[in-house]
Order: C-alpha cells, then sequence, then structure tokens
C-alpha cells in the first residue's frame, strides 16, 4: 500500500484511478465532479472540464499556479479546457493549506444540502457518528459544523461565499462545504487526505439524510 | 481518453462498453434497454432485441437506415433480430439531429413517471439542480420539462407519442422521454453525449423521486 | 455474445460466473442463494451447499436426477454437500420444464413477500410495467400474480407449498415464487432464461416494494 | 474454491482481497473499518490503522498475541500502527474462540444502532428471518438478539462493555456486536465464517431498518 506518492507521475495515476472510483460510487458521473492535485512544480493538477471523467488519462491533467490559476501547462489535445471549479480548487489550496481537492456531483451531497435548507440555515450540524474522527482533527464527540453555500450560475459567486466560509471560525474545522443543489468540494493535505475526508464526508452526507428521513417518518406518529 | 469515436469499429466497441456499464448500474436489465450509435455510411446501429445487452459483441449490431428504419446490414448470427426499439430510435435520430439513442429500464425512470402520473401531468418539471446543466443548452437556473409518455403494447402508439412530444415547444430543450412504467429515451449528438445525458437523466431521475419522497415526508407533519 | 450454452462445461462456467453477478448485486451472500443448471446427461447441476457462492469453480457442481433428486455425479472435494434446495430446484424442473433455477436471498423478495403478509394475502399482483414483458409469455397490460408460500424450518413443508402454487392456475404464468422472510426461487427453459427471469423479477420485486412505500407515504396526506 | 486457507501466506491474501470487497460494498471506508485472521503461530494477523484499507498489501499486517494484544511482529514499513480495535478483536478472540474478526463501518450497522436508542434498548431483536440461519447455531425460528453497546471516545470502555456483552447469557448466540453511532464487531471461527458472518449480519442490519420504515409508515395510517 502507497501511503505517499514519490512523484508527479504517480499523482497523476492516483487521481486518475480515484475518478474510476469515484465514478463507480455515483460521486462524479455525467462529466460532473473532479479532483486535483499536487504537481511537482508547486503547482495544482487540474482535470479539463467537460470530459467523462473516469476517463480521464495520467496525461490529460492541466497544471495550474493556486495564486491566481493561471495555466502552467496543457496537456497535448487542444480541445481540452482546464475544469471550471479551478478558482474554488485554488482558494482551498491557498486558504487551507491543500493540496488535493475533490469535487463531488453525488445526490447524498445535494440531500444533505437540502437539509439545511428547509432548516433556513448555512449548515448542517454532523454528531454522534464515529466517522467524524475520519476528518483530521475531530473527535467522535465534536459537533461538526459542515456549511452550506447557495449555488450560483457564476464561479465568481461562489468564490466569494467559500471565501467568507473559510474565515468563519464556526467552520474552522471543516474539510468540505456543500454548494446546495450542487455537490461538494472536499480537501486534504495530500491526496491520500483528501480521499479519506471523500469517503467520510459521503458516509456523513448519506448518514444524516437518513437519520433525519427516520426522525421525519416517526414524528408522525401519533 | 477519447472524446470522439474515430471509425465505426471504435463506435461499436464503445456501444458495448457502455452496454456494460450501464447493466452494473441496472439501467438495462433482463434483456431490457439497449443502445444505438452512427454508423460509418449515416445509418444507426442498433443492437439485437431479446438479448443480455451486457453480452453484446462488436459485430452483432444491425445497421438501420434512419429515414425508415429499414435493415441494411445484419449480423452472422441469423437468430438475431434488431430491437423492437428501432422505430423510436429512428424518430428522435431524424426530428433531433441525434446520432446516439439509449434506451433506459431503470427503476429510477419508472419512478420519476410516477410523480407525473400522480399529478395528472404530461411531464416532470426539474429544477434547482446543478446538474441541469450537463443537459446540452440548459443551465442550472432553468426549469426543465421532462415529457413523460403513456406506455402502450404497439410500438406505433409510442412512436405516435413522442411525435407529438418532439413538436411540443415546451419540450424543445429535452435530451429524454418517460415512458411511464417502463423506463426512458435519451438520446444526443454523438455517443459521448448520449452517455452523459443519460448519466445526467439518471441523476435527475433520482433527485427528483428523492425530493418528492421528502416533501411527501414532512408534509404529513403537523 | 453466447445466447445458448453448447456443453456443460459452458454451462459449468456460466453458472459459476452467473453466482458473481448475482453476489455483486446482493442477491446470493453469506453462502445463501444458488443456481442450477441442465448437465449433458439429462442431470441437474446442483451447487454445493453452506459454500460462498462466488467463489464456486466449475468442477465443483454435483450432478442430481431430477426426478428424484438423487446423486449421479458428486465433484472431488468430499467435504461438499448438495444443495439444501435440491428438492425445490428438481419440483420446478419437473413440473415447470425448467432446466435452470435461481435461488435468490435478496432483501428485495423479502420486503416484496412483506406486502403480502402485510394484505393477508397468498401472492403479491405486479402490473403496470413494461419489465413484466420480460417474463416469457406475460405482456404489459398483465397482471401478473407471484405466488409468496411461507417459510418452513423444513425443506419438505416447502416442497408441499410450492407442488399446490405450481399446480394453482391463477399462479400458471409464474416463473417465481417468493418464499415468505426467505427470498425467491425463479426458473427458466434454459440458463438464460432463468438469467433473464432472475432479473427481472428483481426489478419487479424493488418496483412493488418502491411504489408501495409511496403510496403509503402519500396516503398519511390529509 | 478454497474454503480453508492452508497457510498464513493464504490467510494474509485472503484478508487482502475481502477488504476490497468490503470496500466496494461501503462496509469499510475513509480508512475506517478492518480485519484479522489467525496467524501460523497462533498469533492474530492485525491490519495497520489509519490506511486505506483497500489497499492494505498481504505483508502489511501485524501479528499480535491475542493473550494482551503485544506486537508480535510488524511489517517492514515503520509509519504503520496496528489497528486501534486491537483490545476488541483480542476480547472477542479469547472469549469466543475466534479467530477472525471483521470490524466495519456500514452505515447499515449504525441505523440498525439507532433502532435499538430509539425504543431504549440494549439490542436489536432480529427474527423471522431465514438469513438468521447463517449464523451458526442460529435457526430461522429464533429470536435473535444482537447486542448494542454505547460508542466510546476511549477503546478501554469499549472494552468493558463488550466483556459485559460477551458474559450476557441472553447474547450467548450472537457473532456480533453493534456500536451505536460506530459500526460493528463480527467474528467467526475462521476467517471463512467470519466473511458468512458479516455478509448475514449486514443483510440482518438493511432488513431490520427496512422493515422498521416500513412498520413507522404504516402506523401513519388511519
Amino acid at each position: 500500500m502507497a501511503t505517499s506518492t514519490s512523484s508527479e507521475r504517480d499523482t497523476r495515476e492516483l487521481l486518475v484511478e480515484l475518478l474510476r472510483v469515484f465514478y463507480g460510487k455515483g460521486w462524479v458521473s455525467g462529466t460532473g465532479g473532479g479532483i486535483s492535485g499536487p504537481a511537482d512544480d508547486g503547482g495544482l493538477l487540474l482535470a479539463p472540464t467537460g470530459v467523462h471523467k473516469e476517463r480521464i488519462q495520467p496525461d490529460e491533467f492541466f497544471t495550474v499556479d493556486p495564486a491566481d490559476g493561471s495555466i502552467r501547462t496543457r496537456p497535448a489535445d487542444p480541445a481540452l479546457r482546464p475544469s471550471e471549479c479551478n478558482s474554488i480548487f485554488c482558494l482551498a489550496v491557498r486558504e487551507r493549506a491543500a493540496t488535493s481537492v475533490v469535487h463531488s456531483h453525488a445526490l447524498s451531497a445535494v440531500l444533505a444540502g437540502d437539509l439545511a435548507a428547509a432548516a433556513s440555515s448555512d449548515h448542517v450540524a454532523i454528531r454522534d457518528l464515529e466517522m467524524l474522527k475520519g476528518i483530521r482533527g475531530v473527535g467522535n464527540r465534536d459537533t461538526h459544523l459542515l456549511p452550506v453555500i447557495r449555488n450560483t450560475p457564476r464561479e465568481s459567486e461562489l468564490v466569494e461565499q467559500l471565501t467568507g466560509v473559510l474565515a468563519d471560525p464556526r467552520f474552522a474545522s471543516s474539510f468540505a462545504v456543500i454548494v446546495a443543489d450542487h455537490g461538494a468540494y472536499i480537501w486534504g493535505a495530500d491526496v491520500w487526505e483528501a480521499k479519506r475526508h471523500t469517503e467520510v464526508y459521503h458516509f456523513l452526507f448519506e448518514a444524516v439524510v437518513a437519520r433525519r428521513d427516520r426522525a421525519d417518518r416517526r414524528r408522525d406518529q401519533p
């Protein structure tokens, strides 16, 4: 088991493999969703947009400068364009010392975001789940606040909201943000932590939705 | 990552692979469901009927003339007959400039169609989902109307209804039609777009059903 | 695509492969569930009992005489014993001209059986589903009656009930029986038809359960 | 089909394979969950903690003394630490003559544990399911009591509770314990029995949750 990636070549192959795994789980589909990871030069490997993510090849990533999102290198295929999530990815990288960010289009993320909307809240509170320990720095006795931001047609407005969330002390322990009606961004210090956080948060999305459904069902009862 | 198919041989192999993927997701099963794609001569590659779709081989497709559905070439096995969806596929190809049509037997398509029946409506309205952007020409602020037609024992009656739907301006942006109690037809300009639309629409089917269930559950509450 | 099996060797390999597919779908698990198919000598290939079905090898089947269930040949491993479903399998083979029977331990079969129990009925009525056409001789306008028998600690009592069901004209078109709290037996004229029927009936199990849940949820509403 | 493992090398490979299977089913994820099995020297093979379990290699297990959990051998990678479940695993091995213990992080285990909490009970009663026969010594007419213990931040408190459960005659026939909000520990006399029990108990978790949901839904009805 490789727990660390020793080179950009390994990172590219791991990102490609994870996209296949996430496609199998329904977290990326319909060309939606994506992943980024560290390039050897300090840049960010970024998947192209509008492509079937489970079919990306290791040499098809862009590298961008996380300081401003500018493109450093591009894949050979001139038809490929960098992911629209570029600014979001770079923001998480800069503000949270992440080197890898996953963009999920999972239905469970959307349904978890619906819980916040139903409660007119800007977050989902997660508690009483051992799986919380899978998030760095979080314990299973903690109530973990997961921020939910509005979906917008323009990426710039997402960046603005995410900037606010990342500065909000209530969300200091979060490695993810739900975008309502859309999905989630989940990050980690390296690709392996981003993978772990991605699996953990999807478990948490499913758990809070299932428990909420159950609570609603039981509340109906006389 | 091949984003375009360069020859009919590639298309045949891609169609075969997608049938395996769709079988794994439960969108084709029990010999139900299917796929078609472009032949090099302008015809339509059509899977045979009554066979286990995830096991079709590249040389087992028919080619038909999309103008009238007449058979141009047949696979070597004389026992194979062309898909019963032939006229439907050809209709979508002619009326919407599609070259690839997927026929889904997914339960989520049936359950989404039930929502229209429950509301005595001829469509399902889909909104507030980023995944809508995965449909060509549709934005995430749009309300997307997905037509639902009645299931009929005779294919000719399906064709008649679909003809009406394709001429209906309310459904001009739709690349799919749900057949109640049955499944869905989903198309695209090429096989890759048909794949993307297939994944997007199945996400949308699942999302509207889950949200409707949740709304029904909460409406029970005092 | 092989639509017919040309020899017992092929049949054994197909049975082994289908057990892996069914394990992946959760229809056989925990050593429960199984499959049988035709041997070249007119006997029935029968999986051993108490083993992890997705790991069976082609040379590990028994062959039994469907007339009385007596063992004709056994696998080399003396620890293996024939499936406890032997008499049930042989009964379906004799009474319905089946040569292949699948025994499912799917949760969806159990939940579909619960619907009959809740209605104090001995069957589940299935209608308004195109997938019904996947059952030989059944149309999508038919109401298909799927028998449900009680689970019993003794196989002989299952045989007795199944004998009654197979003689019941209401169930003449059924290629399956649900055993309440247990699962289902599903058969076909050959292995391919048994596979098709298995996929179709599991779709039907899931569909009737999902529609019943939805109806219950909506009935709550004022 | 290998029904017994003939050497520690085989056991290590089987454990590695099962972790991949369980990851695919969502029973281990996010580095949570694990498995142990018998070493040739009478010790217990133990997966490392904090790693992505589906990627463990056969040479990455620790061996520990089940008498006191002390480490006998360690994998070459000095960064690896033994699973935090060590004491729990050793306890089950000592008290129940198990040689293999699975630690599941499945959502279905958490939701089944919620049923006990909702009923202020220390167990879940499981009945009317043929799959109960997949648990050694249990019949399909039995009511099987599955103990549920509280989750705690400290492993020592889990050990204390589990000690009580294993001494409780009500739970004498159980090969599993649910840890509320966390998952389950499931064991067997050998790895194959632990695998069978793991599949059986997850079926039972899903079944009791689905039946409870259905009962809650119907209770709402006038």
